[in-house]
């Protein structure tokens, strides 16, 4: 039978209907107009309708969705979500209280992670490790078909181990992440500040002296044009995540790394840097039977790792 | 039913007859003469004979091998042991084979950690990161009671994780390993270095002179003692160990870190810095609920592991 798979962001909300081998049967993406959990299960429950009408109003057995933010792992309750601005949100409570049918709730990355598992880049391995590098740096472990959950639900926090103590501070309000180099929104915080500096042509070219035009792609233009002070946040981003990943794959030792997310699609230098490190860095016994792969799904695989969850 | 538990050393097997709850009620230690395969087979089989007979006899149920080396999961192959000068033996087959019973081989470090969390720091935690500094660094996961074993079942070994790209040789033919610079033999590797140098006067008063006596508390002596030659190597040890430990507690966002290991031990002074690096750098949200424990069953924790997992 097929299940529901959500997937909220900080400005949209997306349902679909999945099959019991991920390929998405219908799908509705609406806005998220008020940001109250209210309105935003709400929303959610406007989506799931509407998915599940496109497709023929089958019946769905269960409901997965993929959040943005920390998310206590018995309750569902999302105790930070930064993009929604919660706090404490009992989201899977409320959302299966609205849909009357039983909802399990977790980070975005381990149900991007998941779908890639089971209907994409991962399919047919059991110890898989992925990383997805957008506007921030985070990973989710898979050991033996099972999601790394930790503790308190937070594990795979890549982007928030840190590489110079002391460092560039980070979004979470922490010093020397590892996000706060090499996280899309970083890399455009730093080429804005080199922008603003004046020592970047390229980049005020391309961006045409506007700072908020500047995406991460630009940066990577700025550093293979040969631009000195791009080239230093280019490579440092790009050395950092590759050892970073090297000793994440020798430590858990994963059949599959599978790298996605914006910055590593549209950042070829980036992902180069990326590939090198792990090959150099990794160790020997680790990599041996190591597969490096691309995530396949894309923005779905969220969405169908979150139903596959459910 | 108890079952067996068998630790092998470079030096040593050890057997012990273990009861359900980790209690060691025999257990005999033989030393091994020769290194054939067959020869330790032998003397296996009659140290675990001897502590059976030490038990009064009792039946056990399976035995559990923990080998300090790289195991293949699914065969108990050790496909390299460097202590015993091993490659590729199939050593869960010849002691099935020797002792008549089913045997599950898995990594010294493994054991030990399955010792800790079910008989030891680890009791009562689901989700448990064990490390020991001794000779070498190693560690073990432990995610919702599940050994993290990597597909090829090498997951854990935090000490060939870079630290410095292109730095110090390490044991494994790599450079720049975090063992190269913080584990035991290579802390007594820099200290040489250093008595050699001429630059310890504390060192060559407590090793008199003999770089063969030089131990890493010594060091610390010196360390501790101010000399700056000495505190290069003792702080920058304990600070890789610290922000390579705290970096796996944002990853893995264990409930509880076990520390243990001769080096942890008997090293105070890298022990804090090891603390305070995981205090200072872990992330806030894992760190939330974590325990930092000591390893409670010093040269046991191995053998009552093997057993357990047996």
């Amino acid at each position: 039978m097929p299940t529901l798979g959500i997937d909220l962001g900080g400005t949209n909300a997306r349902a679909a209907v999945v099959d019991a081998q991920g390929q998405i049967l219908a799908s509705t993406k609406l806005a998220l107009t008020e940001r109250s959990p209210a309105a935003v299960v709400e929303v959610i429950a406007q989506a799931a309708a509407s998915a599940m009408a496109g497709a023929g109003g089958v019946e769905v057995r269960g409901c997965g969705v993929g959040a943005a933010g920390q998310i206590h792992r018995e309750t569902g309750v999302l105790a930070v979500a930064p993009n929604l601005g919660w706090r404490n949100v009992p989201l899977g409570a409320l959302l299966a209280e609205r849909l009357g049918r039983t909802v399990r709730v977790v980070n975005d990355l381990a149900a991007a992670a998941w779908g890639e598992l089971h209907a994409g880049a991962g399919r047919g391995a059991h110890d898989v490790y992925v990383v997805f590098v957008g506007s921030g740096v985070g990973s989710a472990i898979i050991s033996n078909n099972q999601l790394v959950r930790g503790a308190g639900g937070v594990a795979g926090e890549l982007g928030h181990t840190k590489v110079v103590p002391g460092g560039r501070r980070c979004g979470c309000g922490e010093l020397g992440c590892l996000e706060a180099y090499a996280g899309g929104h970083n890399l455009i915080a730093q080429a804005r500040e080199l922008l603003a500096s004046g020592r970047s042509t390229v980049l005020a070219e391309l961006a045409e002296g506007d700072p908020a035009r500047i995406t991460p792609v630009m940066l990577e233009h700025a550093a293979e044009a040969g631009e000195p002070g791009a080239r230093e946040i280019h490579e440092r981003a790009g050395q950092m995540l590759g050892m970073a990943i090297a000793n994440m794959v020798t430590v858990l030792n994963p059949a599959r790394l599978i790298l996605g997310g914006g910055v590593l699609m549209h950042c070829p230098g980036i992902r180069r840097y990326v590939v090198e490190g792990v090959q150099a860095l990794s160790s020997t016994t680790a990599r041996e039977e190591l597969l490096i792969a691309e995530a396949e799904l894309g923005d779905d695989s969220g969405i169908i790792g979150a139903a596959l969850l459910a």
